[in-house]
């Protein structure tokens, strides 16, 4: 059902200087870097194997990454898992009780459909499910 | 640097339900479990693509993941990256003045070498470094 870690998706407050700390730290490169107004976000992703480290700087504080940073303050945001069919995924999953966020597929980055799986279900970490 | 995202370390207070709830939900098969009583730990690895799903189960309240369930309840504990020279890895960051926990490679399980590096120096991500 999972194909991969399609993502770690990470809170930060600056982006500017968290892109910089990570290029220079970890040597990885900034392959894409933008703003997704639904989300409340302004991304940048960093390619590592099969995976992207996606650094996420909240829009505003009342915002999903603005609340978590507040709440909870920088760090891991959630979990993306890379799927072939995300609409049987969510399908299989609302068979099995799980709360989602998302009940369909919506537009994530780079013109990806994306749904997100409630942390309660999941042992307190946000899912993302994310199909190319 | 970084060859892949080598796992996602998620603490889980019963890892017999975590590992029946992650196979039923996600499809994932337990691949190995193993206690590392150095780390305080007992582990339960998912293949995911290149990477690895840890659940990993505090052996006592008086370890780290304990006191991190303890804090700040169950959720994403850390985040494996896999490195070809783990002890080069750990001068460079030496040298970028990062504060690691271990200043020297050390073993982790299935017979790697790990180190991690302070949160505080990562932007509140505790991250491990891992060669195989």
């Amino acid at each position: 059902m999972f194909d991969r870690v399609d993502h770690v998706g990470i809170a930060v407050k600056d982006l500017d200087a968290a892109i910089s700390f990570y290029e220079a730290a970890f040597g990885v490169k900034l392959a894409h870097r933008e703003t997704i107004e639904e989300q409340g976000v302004e991304e940048a992703m960093f390619r590592v194997g099969e995976s992207w480290i996606q650094l996420l700087r909240p829009l505003g504080p009342d915002t999903p990454v603005g609340r978590y940073i507040e709440k909870r303050g920088e760090g891991v945001h959630h979990i993306g898992y890379g799927v072939a069919d995300l609409k049987a995924v969510l399908e299989h999953l609302k068979g099995e009780g799980m709360q989602l966020i998302d009940a369909e597929p919506r537009r994530g980055s780079r013109g990806s459909m994306v749904a997100f799986v409630h942390p309660r279900s999941v042992g307190g970490v946000l899912v993302e499910l994310v199909q190319d």
